[in-house]
């Protein structure tokens, strides 16, 4: 088998395990949004990458299937919640649960995921480490929440540095995709060497994995990303291409409309071809890829520390696919 | 000490450990809700009941202390949430989350109190039972998600019978007070007999406690009840109460009333004195006090399996003194 048509095997084992810890019982009001929110996953980045770990330290992937399942789970609560914050109406093209249901449903559909995602992981029983798991998966889900409260206040701040963007995105976002990898190193009873090169390997896949998506959301298209281009921009979004274009810029005008979209939380949707413009021509979209480049040969270096199988084989393509994404 | 000091001596002890565990970090748009609802915590049942169950079985109530802190977070999670989805401003005399900082704040609140929560159960080497423990506590969030459902839901239904009711608030209230009391007895290492004679006990006193609570919407005071009274007519909450008044009113008027209660989704302020003259005539609140008393000498009964001690002593003082609570 090739690598994508390995990475598709996994993805249907987890697809089949999701369908299976959903019931399809009473209450409908809540169980009908927790399956319509996992069904149309994208990716299963995370999952996978948890099965992928669990292999490249020489175990048997399906060891993780349960906790990779609990860590996609996780995510998808994630984005159930965050959309009610956000006002989100759309995601991957299909409406968002507080606005198919209402807002009620979707804070309770997100609070009874996360009960479901803890019963998927490990009992002392089925894993010597279930301990650490459970630790690390609690931390995952407090440090999801201070994210987002981070990229909350972003709105309201005017100056937002590079690095308090990358302190927010690692625990908003990058943070999940290393929590899976190193869960699925536990599973896979990693040594304490193979923990710290997949830490900084699922690191750096984690926040190269973000700014990419800062950049699609300029570059992409609407079919291909799932949301409308420019969506950041009108919902005044602190990405990485606006806070490197409000430090880079020097033309009047180039500064004025950073300043406007500071001023006014985001600008319309007429003026994203305007700022479109602007990163072309001062080479943000350029710098990002850049940035995105250096964090994927940063996980590449890491990946060295780890004994060769067919998984780390899998893994080395995986990031090589991901440095490719759609554009 | 007399069974007011012991309770309020567990009291302090719990209140104490709540300071503990809540971090005084950063983001404090998180952190500082969080220890806001946390701080004027009533009555603080559930915490104590583990404890005191611990005891109960003839170990130190203390080894409870942290899965008591985490039942008392997962309490007030739900309030957290369920204010905002039942639209409340006050609670416990004060306002809500939502309405002294917005939504998204008391949403992301609630979500990390659950992991501030999971943090508090034993690990596989702080207690033998650590695996079970963790799952009762799983199926203890899920089901409460469940019964917020139900009791939505019910806003929406003409016909909601005692049965429906019964199950509803066994979900949403009574089972968290069963599962402090278990979870309190597994840390004491009970048996499966003590084990079944403390869940029908705790089991009675939540079921009690919660048709309890619906009779003090009427019958308290504003400032014993940290409510204003008739708060659930006025939001139209199907409760005891007024289930029960549907099933047992004959004269036309009383009817209509209560019709319109249905109908309209609940009454204005000025008809909470008409609906208390009618629940009055009827006896309806007479038949609630029975209901109660009943559930309470449910439990009392199955105190009897359980070998005497100090603690066994303190839960029927408990029993006792909710029985009498504010009436």
């Amino acid at each position: 088998m090739n690598y994508k048509d390995k990475y598709s095997e996994l993805v249907r084992i987890v697809e089949n395990r999701i369908i299976e810890v959903i019931p399809n019982i009473k209450p409908f009001e809540l169980y009908e949004p927790f399956r319509y929110i996992m069904k149309e996953g994208g990716k299963r980045l995370r999952p996978v990458l948890a099965m992928i770990c669990t292999g490249a330290v020489g175990q048997d992937p399906i060891l993780a299937l349960d906790s990779a399942v609990a860590l996609e789970i996780l995510h998808n609560f994630t984005l159930v919640h965050d959309d009610i914050m956000d006002n989100s109406s759309m995601r991957r093209g299909r409406a968002t649960i507080h606005e198919k249901w209402d807002s009620a449903t979707a804070i309770l559909t997100g609070d009874v995921m996360i009960g479901y995602a803890y019963n998927l992981l490990p009992n002392s029983k089925q894993s010597s480490r279930s301990d650490e798991i459970l630790k690390i998966f609690t931390k995952e889900l407090i440090e999801v929440c201070e994210g987002q409260v981070l990229d909350m206040t972003f709105n309201e701040r005017k100056n937002v540095t590079i690095d308090d963007y990358i302190e927010m995105i690692d625990k908003k976002t990058a943070r999940l995709i290393e929590t899976s990898a190193i869960i699925g190193a536990h599973i896979g009873e990693a040594s304490s060497e193979e923990i710290e090169a997949i830490r900084n390997i699922s690191r750096n896949i984690g926040l190269a994995f973000q700014i990419q998506d800062d950049l699609l959301d300029m570059t992409s298209t609407e079919s291909n990303f799932g949301k409308p281009i420019g969506n950041d921009i009108i919902e005044g979004k602190k990405t990485f291409l606006v806070i490197n274009a409000q430090k880079k810029v020097d033309d009047k005008n180039d500064k004025l409309l950073i300043e406007k979209f500071i001023n006014q939380n985001g600008l319309s949707k007429d003026e994203v071809p305007i700022i479109d413009e602007l990163f072309k021509r001062n080479n943000i979209y350029l710098d990002a890829q850049k940035e995105i480049d250096l964090y994927f040969e940063k996980a590449l270096i890491n990946l060295e520390f780890l004994k060769k199988n067919d998984y780390t084989d899998m893994l080395l393509q995986l990031i090589q696919s991901l440095n490719k994404r759609l554009i």
